[in-house]
């Protein structure tokens, strides 16, 4: 037996109701943008294969910032992983059944991920986090639909193009302006990383990190120019027509161009863009981009390329909780307490909820006869009831309820029969 | 990068979108009858510390049956575990706010748990689990309302008393009856374990696991007649009462009294039961009991009582499939389908679908102009859409839209400024 209290895990939380309802709020939000645009749910299992991952991920996060699992006598590559993202899962997912969906495929899901690092605000190694999807359309214009989900998602929430901006670029229009500086393919993958990073470290880290990479001043030089650049428009067919489409789409003033904007994961090959509030640094709100070769890297054959977001619930509730929009919301789904007057009262009190709960009345019913009619007010009271019902001798006899608006302090005896209607009104 | 097909992980499972629609059924089942009797939604975390578990579970599971994260040179106390049931979360959540919430307390949670056993048919290494509790009403009537609930939501699923018979118990009960033949105390525990194992094993084998516990032969044949005993009315008050209330809240036909029922946790301590089938075999439809020392073990200082119950997805599942009673149930949030004529007609269909959202109406876009009219009707009659709109240059200049029922073949021109009504029409 455990001596003394013992504590959660650190980097976990737990959701009292109150917190619980936030959470539901949160996840309705999610699924009202996803379902406006027609995406499907999906979910896949926490429990993934650690080969899942190593296929193309994040090596960051695979390597120091997830949670493992051994398993006996196996190598590492046969370890189980909690799942640090979704797109692996979803990739395989769309692999397995590659003959057999229809395409395009709009999947959202809502779902729980771990990685192992430092709690910090906004950060925790447990999270809950939104995905949507959308594969088989190899357009700038899904990838604008993709962005605009995101922008509905925190209008919704009462946000607005004011608060938040969504930092847009394209790996691939890097990847033209990097032939022009002459650095080797086989160096690009780290050079991406490298950028990723550069908000993060000092300026001379980052020139640092690129000379280890293998660039030359003179490339480093070049490459500065190239992320200073903020006009695409005479180089990029692809990135002016996610533009127009986005402004077509209603959210041209949330979106903007910023060539310094890579994001972390190696499968992204085209668009990719971040979503970051205006006035405070921090994590990404949400983050996403195109991926055309993952289905096919966890074993798909037919060529399936997808693009989609991810936003984690924490950075919202930060943020929301910042600009004090946090909405108020009730966690009682009954708010109504049937009380128990003695124990000759407490089978007619039972009837009554009974009845009153078939005729969809959510109501709560007080089970211990012992317990004095004050204690059990003052329980209603603590918890936010908005009225309570009594049955004592007198209104058993007369087929009546006293109902008592804890709000007003009204009372009023009403008929057993009429008590489901005086109720939900 | 990865060569061929990454599977799932033994023992989970992929939920595409025709999966996620059914769990998202049963999570509203489970929500309805939880919310008719006033419990509030929360949920703990699936990372918890091995120590929560080791106070009190149940031994095989945690020892031999869970999925255990190492922490780096840190003893087996130390180590996290994953979740394999809620209880102990709950009894932890509740001592850390012991002194601040309002009791009774009632609960209830929706959630994800691992065990690591062999998969077959209604049993997975991951499920889902729908958890209610109720906490600091120590009477049989709470007691009878935790079996109310699940009797509610096992008839809000389609099934009757004909279908299923929950099995209740008192473990204080055949306490008493322990006294009368003499089996010492510190023998208890392993006596219920033993119980619980006997439908599992041969007599002979159930008869050795009790003479290795330590009873002799006599206690043995008496120990026999108590679990043939089905009459507990002129020993058990409680079991009167709670018999009694059962039949109150109109579940009497449901519930049978049977003296070998004890549950496989080590907190139980009074009132047990479950549900089981009454044509096929296999693990419990759910089960659950009252625990009166929980909250103390994890490091409470109050003496909280609770009763709960827990419902695992995958019987459920199973056992609504035996019976042909599976709901069937659409996985398309939108019905309609906006597709695009051509490059110079997409921008006039997009502003539509915009308008139509805005309105309330979900709907997808096909985003690729490049796709003919005739491929993309294909995919709209694959996926089953009940609706496409159709603009042309035509409906472009008469600013409408041509809806085309997909059911019925007919189709019609409707004004632009109508759509909205004729869609939710």
């Amino acid at each position: 037996m455990a001596k003394g209290f013992i504590k959660p895990v650190k980097g976990t939380r737990d959701f009292y109701p109150q917190d619980k309802v936030w959470q539901n709020w949160l996840y309705e939000k999610a699924k009202e943008a996803s379902q406006a645009f027609g995406y499907q749910e999906y979910e896949g299992p926490i429990l993934e294969s650690f080969s899942l991952y190593s296929a193309k991920s994040a090596e960051e996060i695979i390597k120091n910032q997830s949670f493992i699992i051994p398993v006996k006598g196996r190598p590492v590559q046969d370890s189980l992983i909690l799942r640090p993202e979704l797109t692996p899962t979803l990739a395989r997912m769309i692999a397995a059944r590659e003959y057999e969906l229809a395409f395009p495929v709009r999947w959202w899901s809502w779902g729980r991920f771990f990685r192992y690092e430092a709690p910090q605000r906004g950060r925790g190694r447990e999270f809950y986090q939104w995905n949507i999807d959308l594969l088989g359309q190899d357009c700038p214009n899904a990838d604008a639909e993709t962005i605009a989900v995101g922008v509905w998602f925190l209008a919704s929430l009462g946000l607005t193009a004011a608060d938040v901006v969504i930092k847009v670029n394209d790996r691939k229009y890097l990847d033209d302006k990097f032939d022009l500086i002459n650095i080797p393919q086989n160096s690009r993958l780290a050079i991406f990383r490298i950028i990723d990073k550069k908000d993060k470290v000092a300026a001379g880290d980052f020139e640092a990190m690129l000379i280890e990479a293998g660039l030359t001043k003179l490339q480093i030089k070049d490459l500065g120019l190239i992320l200073k650049d903020y006009d695409y428009s005479q180089e990029s067919p692809w990135l002016t027509e996610l533009f127009s489409s986005l402004s077509d789409l209603g959210v041209g003033d949330w979106v903007e161009f910023d060539p310094t904007i890579v994001r972390g994961f190696d499968y992204y090959t085209d668009t990719v863009f971040e979503a970051r509030t205006k006035n405070r640094q921090g994590r990404a709100l949400f983050g996403g981009g195109r991926y055309q070769n993952l289905v096919n890297d966890v074993g798909g054959t037919r060529k399936i390329g997808g693009v989609g977001l991810a936003v984690g619930d924490m950075m919202v509730y930060e943020v929301l909780s910042d600009l004090g929009r946090l909405p108020v919301l009730s966690a009682l789904p009954a708010k109504i307490l049937m009380t128990v007057f003695n124990e000759e009262t407490f089978r007619s009190s039972l009837l009554i909820v009974g009845r009153l709960r078939g005729l969809g009345v959510n109501i709560e019913m007080f089970l211990d006869y012992q317990t004095s009619l004050a204690k059990q007010l003052a329980y209603a009271n603590k918890k936010g009831f908005s009225k309570v019902l009594i049955v004592g001798p007198e209104e058993k006899t007369s087929q009546e309820a006293t109902v008592k608006d804890l709000v007003s302090g009204q009372q009023k005896r009403v008929k057993i029969k009429d008590l489901a209607v005086f109720l939900k009104d």
